[in-house]
């Protein structure tokens, strides 16, 4: 078989940074969405700089190769799996942290740099970026960008997009465009920046960012556990925290298919039939206050919880929640939801969820960000294939959260899995004007074809 | 003069809505930027709804005529100007509070709704809309959508961008787009919301809002007012304030020929020479420890105050603020900048401003917002024409706010105003892909003409 003629321009061009060692492309077909392409990547290159990007995107573009951007390749819906005649570009090396600044409270950084490093390495400047997915300690802020992620922290901190300023993005011709600025403020023109955060690589691939810091929380943080005999109930005390206009850092509820599910995988002893779990973390010098009135909420919805300053209490709390994935991991592939709804139907949303899974007679464990109306319904099932009734009913769930007035996806964006509901939530008219302005950027189709549009 | 065909078209379709009368559109020649429009635009259209936004844009485009939304009027940069030819498509009269969502911590609202009363209706509901402009009392919330408008809060509260959920716009051809969601996250395709916001008319009219609203802090604030005996001083302390990640609401920094002529303008006694002022407000449950703190920083930098939670004495202190564009307006015509650099960058930019006032023989009165970097240096001057002198000067100051990672504008826009010094801050690359955006959304080039592009 002779070689494709992209592949010597880019050897020649790259060296070592590029790859076709069968193991490296085979992995390149997955990301953690449990799907798989059919085919065989072309090959990947590990980008050491802007430069070795540059010069892959000329290639490619003179050869009309299909881009595949990829940070970690730990994405949730596919959007960076390389498939067949496709060359996946990894800026997974490119993982410098170029500045640290202190005094105007931001860092420029390579999109390699996993989040949690990148926060390691803030702290002792009592600094952190806000952005924590699920996925911190594994994932790129590259990635983070590409799909404006959120994570526990965002009612109050906010997501991706509020935490960058700037990017420097190379695009499917090899050009570099230098978007935003190093400044608090700044309003010169279209918000290009703000289009690129959440574009899942369909207009460029990201190749630096400069990113807000946030000032760490000073002080104790104050972490309350309660336990509640319904959904509904901890929905609603969910709701009466916002309402009372507290700022809870972390508001999390784990429902009682999730909660059975986590003590089973821990060891503990089963959970009463119903009971679900409401977290709750506050922060800042207001902390204690604000978990006390929690607390008094809390009771007063039929919760059950105590309150605690102390972190390894805390720690032991969270440790709860943090084992869900791997509950659900270890009973077979897990496919992960995203809907988001808005707050106040948080306990509908719920609802809905425990009507599907009986009229499909699957269990649908599900964990809530409930301080910002993001759930993550989970599918668990066997075998290599995702279950037709699994698709049926997250194509159910999906249609229910855009009636409660929800989105598709908060935070882990649209990629393949979630294509064929993108113009039920866009609409005709939005999505062919997307298509255009994604024209502008890649008039060849050639940045990862097939994901989100 | 036969009328020009548009007019009975729009007539037929607005009614009332539509108006010729000379002194009405003499007032839509201007803003609040000092410029006015050669000629005499066509007619204005006092929009009551999306139906008359959607009729009157279908009109414009069958007869290519040039649109110039427009909100209030209060914009500094002549984004909202109408001149000859043009019909400017007026939302002021849509200001309609559709609804307030305390447990969605969201409102939907005409983009007619002015500023200060969204947030006076907030105010029984614990709630506010953070954006908050000079022009708080007088500007639009549409207008402020338009501009990405900022104010003094932004570096803890974030600007308009932030507090943007959805909008709904009508495209040059008269479609109605829907953006964006009343969920806290959603990241479905791109982020068209935030493209929207700041593109000062040029893409579209937005024609209602649903905005983020935030819990009003609680508890007392703490103020400071402090002098400094130089501006670097002060440059400094503020600096050392968010160095020490404190974050306070406001910190606002005034020069020395701002605060004489404040002085002056009140009738107080003059400053010593060289005098700058200094305030900082805190909120929140922290409020009076970052406040001492705040203090304490001042002192060590050689500034001199006090501290006060008593309401009345830091309405007291903010008033000298208040009384800046009062100062400036009472000297003759002003021409109000808006460069933004990082806030390391703060005492440098104050001695370019100093340099380029000597070079030019011209005194440059400025206050900032310090807290983000935020720099509006005022030039006052006689007459109707902008001296050329002043747009020497002006240039001076956008490069050298460049120069030192800024920006032209932090929170006003170009408009026209700043029209010349775009490509300089973009790059072409970056200008020319802006410019192809907007053709897809606005393909005949109607959408605000000369502004911004």
């Amino acid at each position: 078989m002779s070689e494709h003629p992209a592949l010597s321009a880019l050897r020649a061009a790259l060296g070592d940074a590029l790859s076709t060692r069968p193991d490296e492309l085979e992995a390149m077909r997955a990301d953690y969405s449990g799907l798989r392409r059919d085919g065989m990547p072309l090959a990947i290159v590990h980008a050491r700089s802007i430069d070795d990007v540059q010069a892959t995107l000329r290639i490619a573009t003179e050869h009309r190769l299909p881009i595949v951007p990829r940070g970690a390749g730990t994405g949730l819906t596919g959007g960076a799996m390389g498939g067949a005649g496709e060359l996946v570009v990894s800026t997974a090396r490119m993982n410098r942290i170029l500045e640290i600044s202190p005094a105007d409270q931001l860092a420029v950084v390579e999109p390699g740099v996993i989040n949690a490093a990148l926060n390691a390495a803030l702290e002792p400047h009592g600094l952190f970026f806000a952005p924590d997915p699920a996925s911190r300690a594994i994932s790129t802020v590259g990635g983070n960008i590409a799909t404006n992620a959120g994570g526990l922290l965002c009612a109050k901190y906010g997501v991706t997009r509020e935490a960058v300023l700037g990017l420097k993005v190379v695009l499917a011709d090899g050009s570099l465009l230098e978007l935003g600025h190093r400044t608090v403020k700044g309003v010169t023109g279209l918000d290009l920046t703000a289009l690129m955060i959440g574009s899942e690589g369909t207009l460029g691939v990201v190749v630096e960012a400069t990113v807000r810091l946030l000032p760490l929380p000073t002080g104790p943080t104050a972490t309350i556990g309660a336990t509640f005999g319904s959904v509904v109930d901890a929905a609603a005390a969910s709701a009466a925290i916002t309402a009372a206009r507290l700022r809870p850092a972390a508001l999390e509820l784990i429902d009682a298919a999730a909660l059975a599910a986590i003590h089973e995988h821990l060891g503990m002893p089963a959970p009463p039939p119903g009971a679900t779990h409401l977290l709750v973390q506050t922060d800042g010098p207001g902390a204690l206050a604000e978990a006390e009135t929690a607390l008094e909420l809390i009771g007063a919805h039929g919760g059950r919880g105590g309150l605690t300053t102390d972190p390894r209490e805390a720690e032991h709390l969270l440790a709860v929640r943090r084992a869900f994935h791997g509950a659900m991991a270890a009973r077979g592939q897990v496919l992960i939801e995203d809907v988001a709804v808005p707050r106040s139907a948080l306990a509908a949303m719920f609802a809905e969820i425990e009507r599907i899974g009986a009229r499909h007679g699957l269990e649908i464990p599900t964990v809530g960000h409930a301080g910002d109306g993001n759930l993550h319904p989970n599918f668990v099932y066997e075998g290599d294939e995702v279950p037709e009734a699994v698709w049926q009913a997250a194509d159910e769930l999906f249609r229910a959260a855009l009636e409660l007035g929800g989105t598709l996806t908060g935070e882990h964006g649209v990629g393949t899995l979630k294509r064929q509901w993108l113009e039920e939530e866009l609409g005709t008219p939005q999505l062919a004007l997307q298509r255009q302005i994604k024209a502008v950027f890649d008039p060849l189709g050639i940045m990862n074809p097939g994901k989100v549009f």
